[in-house]
């Protein structure tokens, strides 16, 4: 399919007459054709209307066909082929492999998410009996979630197709019965493309509501603040920096009807190295390191950004080792131009730090916006007294920090913004004082791994991609996994509400045989 | 047990120094003895300090202990006796029986939430097996809630009970494992004096952390507003006024760190009278109406403040007999001379807007701050031009208002603002429109109800005392009910944590016999 350089509003394909972009290949710096039109107040108006419009129907719709639909898009994106890979490949200089990886996890996200549709227990349908006999009696009280409207998704730079326009955040609000307006990433508007067509060819073959999908595509963040103050959006999911996202917060704050935003936003994710673990193992837990510090030039939200360790003969056998390790590393193309100088001006910040030594870099790059591998470090007073040492560097930077002692590591946690991931490293002998980090780490991050490095998501039941302020806006949800979907949704009861007017997920015989909390008690 | 006028911060009594106050007998206008101190800056930060220093032992309770110390709370209210009783009847104005009811809903809850925590079905328990074959393998992901941290609670004046020192906010938050500073009103500083000492008792007999409960007292705003700025405060729950919801919503988003509030503020509960419901039994309805209206002096969060129904002979005869109704109601006393002016001047500010007429009143009150029931009517035009009509008048008014048809009562509920609750009178013959009318109501209330009255909310699993803005300000909650728990945990994914460190409820074993959600599955 020839690319149009064209928005998608409901099911028009629509040319963007606000002014307009091209996508840029980073690997060459040229411009990639088509041009891509930007979305007028009106086109960004069109979209919101059209999903306003759909929300009821959409939201009726049955478990099954809102499962069907969503499989529907999983498999129009398989069928785009190779051309979709090719794309993302040229658009972020992401490798083919990587790219082939992600776009099954993004269809495997809407599988998941087809499954938990028809499970239905993210209704928590909830029913309590009358009690007739009671003084005053108790009447029928009945309960489910209900979505809560349109949704904006505003997707990643660095996940072209899993954070995207068909990524987890568009997953989890249509599986809730949520239509959605998602504003497509500048950075990968050909991929972009791709996708919302196939879900705008589901949409049509499954024979949603015509408002259930729209893609619009604008400049900075004109289009982007038009969607989140716009009055028939009802919540918000965003990926991204830490400044676009309180940008967004701050203007769905400010509405006459303030609405959720779920952004996740940066996190530098602390890895402790325990002791014996570290003195087992220091040459491999370094390599390991340097590994998932550079896997996709270190663009991940939970890429290794700090590493604490005690001082000591261990810790010196880490960092050479990781020296060793980091200066065998190509450079790599990163996703844009512009993160590739925000990294490079990240980098050269951290240099000028008082008492941060830069212990080793990776091989430097020729081609543009290539991305060489850093790692640093200091003390822990030193970082514990700059607070500047917290900020994000996205890319392949990572700063170890020396602690004197485990009571000094547990007081840097305590200095540290909330995060998305926090990762252990611990043998049996370090068990007591890993038990104590644990419960540290666990009110300081959304996910707490042991043995390994925190780059790599899974898709599934019991994943926490969300953590503390300021890793995302609000700690108590995920942006991954089956329970995503809680975002946008919200409870209302039914009292005395006659059985012949009962959603069919609340009536007696319960119809889609829902696990139910029946009187306090779980049943089917 | 004398009144000593004092806060409780953490195991002590203390007395506050930056001036103070007495609370006022509304029924007579009178100071009553003793005077309260309000809390200096120091105070407000020991009780949030102790609560932060309480966090981490008291999320670490057992279920069995936490459930226990709720259990205790409960039974030290009860211990109090007839002088709790007494002495809320004169703070508050509201009759013996009704306080009596509300101290057994308060009790009731408590143990409704020990239920809740032994249940532990909040911990949302979830487990995804090790996936070892995989390409790449999958890690061992388990995941739980887990308390926010403390929380500061703001009691309503208008249930100085059930939801006050220790009502609904102060149990489902204790009940999450978060520490609770509590800011009494002070409408009812004797009763919370009483209730906050029963909660200290509890602390110190089940041996919990002693900032697991603080108690401070103060003016207006700030020491409101010191606490929700507070650092280590990291969830607030209020009811009470749209200004003050929103003012205490405004400082937690200005926070370095902003953290949720969930602010029950106001609403005007839609009632709709359904043309064969209404033709079948007019003066009926119109009595109800009327008892609805004046219960409590109309000081419910969910009194009947709008009624909807269709020009005709129904309607006539329903305003007629509503009239009658309304003229042999006494006046009542209102809870404190604030609220009574606020009610009088809503009530005088409604008789002036133009095409409102005033229906009918109850009888005049000679008594101080005792509130005459007002009723009034429009038609529907009338009341879609003038959005002060959607106004919360706190106290017994309600506006009817007379619709042409179905299709103009549908277009009245469009322009209505969130509610926590929405009515629907039908019978059989009216279920096709009541069908399309829950389908809309549902988006704009927290609970539907039929053929009844919105006061009265009852204490259960399928209860949902909230709805959109500005009923509340967060829709995705409820303040009443089991799921209140829900609004002071975030979840955590544990992966690969060895099984020794493994928090109980994850454990492979599953010692706390939870319902755990297993590979997708719900068992035990």
């Amino acid at each position: 399919m020839e690319l149009q350089g064209q928005m998608l509003i409901g099911h028009q394909q629509v040319m963007g007459k606000s002014g307009g972009t091209h996508a840029i290949n980073p690997a060459t710096g040229e411009k990639m054709e088509p041009f891509y039109g930007f979305a007028t107040p009106d086109d960004t108006d069109r979209a919101c209307v059209l999903a306003y419009q759909a929300f009821d129907a959409y939201r009726q719709t049955t478990l099954a066909d809102r499962a069907a639909f969503l499989e529907a898009i999983a498999d129009q994106i398989m069928a785009i082929g190779p051309a979709l890979i090719a794309r993302a490949h040229l658009e972020t200089g992401l490798p083919v492999a990587r790219l082939e990886g992600e776009r099954g996890r993004t269809v495997n996200q809407l599988r998941l998410f087809a499954q938990v549709v028809r499970d239905g227990h993210w209704l928590n349908a909830t029913l309590d009996s009358v009690l007739p006999e009671r003084t005053p009696p108790r009447p029928d009280l009945r309960m489910q979630k209900i979505p809560l409207g349109p949704v904006a998704v505003f997707g990643a730079s660095n996940f072209p197709l899993a954070f995207s326009v068909a990524g987890g955040d568009t997953a989890s609000a249509l599986a809730a019965g949520c239509p959605v307006v998602v504003k497509a990433h500048n950075a990968h508007l050909g991929t972009s493309e791709l996708v919302g067509r196939a879900i705008q060819k589901a949409v049509i073959a499954c024979n949603m509501p015509e408002g259930t999908f729209s893609m619009v595509i604008g400049a900075g963040a004109e289009v982007g603040q038009q969607l989140v103050a716009h009055p028939v959006i009802q919540a918000v999911g965003f990926t991204g920096s830490r400044n676009g996202g309180l940008a967004l917060v701050n203007t769905a704050n400010a509405r006459k009807v303030p609405i959720p935003v779920y952004a996740e936003m940066s996190a530098i994710n602390p890895v402790y190295l325990l002791k014996n673990s570290l003195s087992q193992q220091a040459a491999q837990l370094a390599q390991q390191f340097i590994d998932s510090l550079t896997l996709g030039a270190g663009q991940f939200c939970t890429n290794p950004g700090l590493v604490l360790l005690e001082k000591g003969a261990a810790a010196d056998q880490f960092i050479e080792a990781a020296k060793t390790a980091v200066a065998a590393k190509a450079a790599a193309t990163m996703l844009t131009p512009g993160i590739y100088s925000a990294y490079a001006s990240g980098c050269d910040k951290l240099q000028q730090q008082p008492q941060v030594s830069v212990l080793g870099k990776g091989l430097p790059g020729s081609a543009p916006n290539t991305a060489c591998a850093m790692i640093s470090s200091c003390d822990a007073e030193t970082f514990m007294r700059n607070h500047a040492l917290q900020d994000e560097v996205f890319g392949p930077s990572s700063l170890i920090i020396l602690c004197d002692d485990m009571a000094q590591m547990l007081e840097v946690t305590s200095h540290l913004e909330g995060q998305l991931t926090a990762t252990i490293h611990a043998d049996a002998a370090d068990y007591d004082e890993a038990r104590v980090l644990l419960h540290k780490l666990e009110t300081k991050a959304g996910r707490v791994l042991f043995n390994g490095f925190p780059t790599g998501v899974e898709v599934c039941h019991a994943m926490v991609h969300g953590g503390p302020f300021p890793s995302t806006s609000d700690s108590r949800s995920t942006s991954v996994g089956a329970t995503a979907i809680d975002r946008f949704l919200r409870p209302v009861c039914y009292q005395a509400v006659p059985a012949a007017l009962l959603p069919q997920g609340l009536q007696d015989h319960n119809p889609w045989q829902l696990m139910r909390t029946v009187d306090g008690k779980l049943k089917l």
